[in-house]
């Protein structure tokens, strides 16, 4: 059996009920989630042997955490109790023409704090056929910066297939490092990047550019840079988002294996539960699709979609919905009949 | 004053909060509900004298059922207080793209033990001049079955007018006999019936068809067959439903008396806050609509539509609509302004 | 820095959770609103100083609209604690093509009952410059219209900046005198009039008018006649309205200057929340804005329709909207995208 | 079957949780109750056929109580549509030391603006044989006084027996009389008169005592007052109540018929859940034991003492405990043993 | 590591918040629990490697169940997934001199309708050492019985330690048999049985007994009949409860080896929180506490009294307190003094 | 009118509901408080004009801070808005044996990253006639103890009266400094001192005393030996608690003015809603009995004592007792007479 290791920081979520706004919130609403984490959920709930390691601190929260992790069927048997203290994050959903507001009160945390050589990485990857980062951890600190680029390193030498969301988040990065300086380095050994073009391009120091996704033959040459740079590369995958407003999205997908790009179609999303984790759903999708029908490109992709667009009817950051659930969208039925 | 008699299972409805999916949901909200109660519900709003019978355990849920029905104005003088329990069911309440979904537990219940031969129904039905059944109590049991044709023999030969909604479950009918073995008999004694030409024809054993409802031709000799088969029918009647989403459903309906077709127009329903119970709140409407004035068929018809637009509206089972909220949209606004 | 008084109602708000009927309520939400308050916390938010005068009981529920004036930053050194009762109100959230329903019971009230030569005016708009009154306080009771009309006239005199809004609430003025009868003396003095033309007619006496907001050419008249009736008058303003359900709304808005006709886009406002109040939202921004820019009317009008926009996503009576929000939307930005 | 009338009024309650003051509270709980009503109640869930008289507005929260009514089987039938609101009163349940706090908001009232003359007594009566009155209604407004005085003769004339709990509110008598002007005409008719010694020399103007409940002797001549006073009167009782603190009471009673004194032992009553109506339940239980077993008196008081004990371990204003746990509590089991 | 096998029903448990009786319910918080399972929840808790063998629907409800036990961190490997409902109990708590309500709806559920054969219990037991079952699973049906006597004997000829909680349910053995046809057989395997003696005594078809628990000569000549009967039997162990109310309990145990009698002090607990799996935290404790030093028989029995004190504090079936509260008990601190 | 400046951290507090275990909570309860900030809350309550002085991070948590602050009344004209992060404490109550926890994410808030230098405390004491203090801040880190002790000299310079709480909390003092290294410099300007004696001798550097709180004489050399330390020292106070469990607390006062003993006498209480800040709502019912009636020092003391019990039946970090309240506990009604 395929087993997928994912790696990132597992955050307490504390967000208000409804659509109140931070100041008039009496209470918060206490789940757990986080880029990494997310996908290892949607691997588990669709059957895959997923693990997920990370460094949370020995206290209450930190144990709840583990807790969560088992209760969704994700390995944490490498999970490091250490550290002083899990990250937070608030969140007040937004909906309509109000945007959702996140505040992050993740400095400082086990994660943040990580410093390379703390994980057995050989032992972890033993089993393991496949390796998922995202361009969060890299973003918190130097030091957990350099710890995630020593479990890619490992992981490309083992043989294990890489896969990572650039996931480019601007309230993070405040440690003094620019992505330019970190994300090349680190994206060299990907065989799989998840990511807006422009967000790419902005990585690697490249002059952004505003991509036209209805253009195949601009994507094409768009996408080969990425090719050229990183020999290991196999895809190059983006989630299409149009925001109309926080409660009605668009949502589609592009995979290219540098051969030939792959469209979804562009789907709407309305009304919108909770968006954040749906990028996450996609790339969870995405490792499924990939794993499961690795030679159905266009599936795999169908795949990352349906499981996108259901996981915003979804409360939290991880996506619950079923295999099931999500191959009903893609053969064409969206029409949410009840099941009686 | 007219009065109606309502026969069926009232069950203990446990519904996650919010769309939570069951395996997010601390708690259920506890609500009482079932097909043709809600059509007693329905009516009872709406001024009519109504009564549902039924068979309740002697225990604290039975009691409690009880209790809705009182608070409700629902007679319920001649339920019958035995069996083992309650019948229940689970409701994960969908949203866009994910559709809700439905875990009966009523199997064993004290509807689906009852036998024939308990209710007194000459007694019940002295001062009835209505009553309605619906395709889920044959579907429980064999014995319920044939409690419900006792029912319905009785209140043909003492000529009450008996409506019937097909209501076809698939997750019921788990007892070993099909539809086309029961419910062909039960429906020779309707004076109307309420039900997709679908499923009407798949309850008859006939092949099924795909109707096209706009099509007033087609559906006049489709409708006609039943018109031969059951002497007594006087009304056909089919709630049309366009599922686009789990929150957006196209409402409109059909009325056919045997001669002429009456076609209401199709209403958005948007945001969906709940739609089981939505056909009962059509039966119920279109009940009271020829109950109230029997020589407009085009009024009972959109009274019916209206009704069961608005029950979209109303969490939980029945329709709290009251006529005036009806009555404003059969005249054409739904701004839904405040009234202040 | 520029001082604002409001003037009028601060009410106790029992609402019901979610969309949930009165008669399924176990449980009211209780916060505070009222017309003139909200425009004065509309306005704290946006950093104006803004006092809210009113008279309320001197008990624990009197205390508790303190206390929220407070939290929000309103001033209320000025506030009566007299008087045997807060007033309340009931409401009922609608959705799609049910209404909200809102059950006043505010008869009897402090301010109801308050009678003039309460307040030392002069006092109070020593430091003020600008004076905000609605017709819901002459709707209350003789008295009440009589102590408003005695802040007018004050406020008049002293030079200070006198805005109204009609308000006009068909489930008040119970006590035997017609708007015609009151507003008219009142509204002399006003320097801007937020309200619909065919409201602001009818509150004139005048027969009702079913205006074409696009027929700038028929506005111009139809405005006019208020501006040579009223020589005070330098602003007439309407919010355009378009209700297509409870849960879908179009928001516009027009200002005159007595000489030119500015037009807001009409935007789509869906899903709503929460409409109460929304018009305090535009009057509060509008104030603003004049306050804020006075040569750049477009600006001030723009402010006003999206601070009206963004009011509608947020629970309760008042708008907690951002400046920082208001203007993305101004700028046309509606997406609503999650900002981390 | 013996029917038994109360007569009040019924309240919106609105009650904090848990035991949050008014200023942390976000919402209310929202039920109903009054101690006329309180009694009914009790008499209902006995299997006594209980009506209760009162007059309510025609809006949604008169509706409300209606449906409370019903859905605790208490007969409504008499129950007047008229008038502008309904009274409200607001609950901080207290704990320990710190006490219980009522705002009333009760004044004009449907119940306390109603005028004599209103209800049919004779044919409320008809089927009657109790009658039972608090010291609640004419403390409202003089006109509630007189139509209570006129309930209260016809009854006499009737032959109905009458109960009166003396009820006295010191935040109530707000309209210019004082009970002593009112109270000992209402009470000649009276044949049982619940309440303190103090209290009912209080109401009857003459000197307050301090009576000793442990020295019988002093508490027959205390009594022997009354019976020389109301020729009608055949029982006085009392309600012992030793409070500890808010969450800890002894709950005792004595019952006297003119002959000889009963009394209970005191029970110890903690913690208390919520002690509202709790003397509502004495009542309840003493007319229901009087009526179930007339010639036991002692059983009668210890039924009352019961009820009023278990009235505490219940959320809200009536009672919802059995006959059945009543009847094992005066058996002597206090343990709170699990029925499974 | 040492590790436990218990066996048993998971119930669905469905409770009403806070105290309120089920008629004032309008929601259920939803947990799940059972004796056996709370068993080995208590040594998951405690770092023992426990699993847990039950038969579940292969239904939402019972997948979230099955999850419930990973969070717990209880093994589930042999789960088996069949079967028509899971069972359901309502619980409704109680409060001072008011009982605790349970209303069971677990007939015809997964473990009911089990029968023998289906599991294999010579792989289950390979590496455990103990095998811990109760008096619950033989009153579910004649076939359950059946099921647990075959698990019984597999344990006892591997050589697996067995527990026994006599566990007695007047409101179970509704399927014709009586305890004594079917528990000694049963019994005979046992290496420890918890229970009082006259539960013990009666399911034997003894002459009930009502013990005294402070006469150790009497206990003595009590237990020691089941040491003959039952040559496996090496202890015997009674958890002695005191209810003073449903909120005030008192808790002490003894244990007998055969030889000597330990008695460990009585504890007052108060207030209570939820007592339902008190028990079953008594239970494992001791199991914990025998596996743990098994040498200090009288550290055991403290160890299950403390554990079972500190379980009345927490909500759900099962004993979340930590090793360290219960040590910190069992060395005398009861002063719950806030860790900062 | 006197005005009192507290300085100190005021942190966002996340409680689990009810007494459910961190493990337990799907939500938190989000209030603030903080030991000095809750001084200050007593104090604004019964009528002094009360300031707080802290640093709080300029996002939406800090400005929900401040909202906080203004609600409560609490002056906050001088809060510095800067800082990464707001201090946060996790608090799951206990009950019964079972005792309440704390987790403290405290660390690198702008409370504990504040340097000295910041505030401009010559201006801040301009109108202040006392300041409070207590041994939190120089717990959190040096620089935040080095600005404290600036506050303390400045104040003292000035001439104003200065109190400390020595609140020792286990979980700080973790920067590397002990109290004894710390606070004894701090402590030389104050004039009185709050705190357990053992506690005062170890934050000296003196040998942990067991002092029996019953003896005075004893009493009078242990307290002396800080009046010989300290020549500024005044008063020195202690509460005395004594815990019988998280839900049952004895509470009582003593107040030493260097020349004679004053005590309380010891008051039960129960049951505990929350008993965190009870010992800051002692030190606020002492500064404001010392302030209000300065000689009477009994009062002061009972004040105390009676503010202290209070408090431990209001949820929340602060006290919310009203003067009346606290007043009446100390002419000796505990009784919790529902007002009326």
């Amino acid at each position: 059996m395929i087993k997928v290791v994912t790696f990132g920081e597992i955050l307490l979520r504390l967000s208000t009920d409804g659509h109140l706004r931070f100041s008039q919130a009496e209470s918060f609403k206490a789940t757990y989630g986080g880029g990494e984490f997310n996908v290892a959920v949607s691997l588990a709930n669709l059957g895959i042997n997923a693990e997920f390691v990370t460094r949370l601190p020995k206290n209450e929260m930190g144990m709840c955490a583990v807790k969560e992790m088992r209760k969704l069927n994700v390995g944490h048997e490498n999970v490091l109790l250490e550290g002083d203290r899990i990250g937070i994050y608030f969140l007040e959903t937004g909906t309509g023409m109000r945007a959702s507001n996140v505040v992050y009160d993740r400095a400082h945390s086990a994660m943040a704090t990580l410093e390379k050589g703390k994980f057995n990485w050989k032992e972890i990857f033993k089993e393991a056929s496949w390796f998922h980062w995202s361009g969060i951890t890299p973003a918190l600190s130097e030091s957990a910066s350099e710890a995630c680029l020593e479990a890619i390193e490992i992981a490309h030498e083992m043989g294990v297939f890489i896969s990572t969301d650039l996931n480019y988040r601007s309230k993070l990065w405040k440690y003094g490092k620019n992505p330019t300086e970190v994300m090349p380095k680190m994206l060299q050994y990907s065989n799989i990047i998840l990511g807006d073009i422009d967000t790419a391009y902005f990585m690697m120091g490249i002059d952004t550019v505003k991509p036209d996704y209805n253009d195949k033959e601009s994507l094409l040459s768009l996408y080969d840079v990425f090719f050229k740079k990183f020999p290991s590369l196999q895809y190059m995958a983006t989630t299409l988002r149009y925001s109309i407003s926080a409660s009605h999205q668009k949502i589609g997908g592009i995979l290219y294996d540098g051969k030939e790009i792959y469209k979804s179609d562009v789907e709407e999303v309305f009304p919108v539960v909770d968006r954040v984790g749906s990028g996450d759903a996609f790339m969870g999708g995405l490792i499924y699709g990939l794993i499961n029908k690795p030679l159905n490109k266009q599936h795999a992709l169908n795949f990352a979609v349906a499981a996108c667009c259901l996981k915003h009817t979804i409360l939290g950051d991880y996506n619950l919905a079923t295999k099931e659930e999500i191959e009903k969208l893609i053969e064409g039925d969206f029409s949410g009949t009840v099941s009686r």
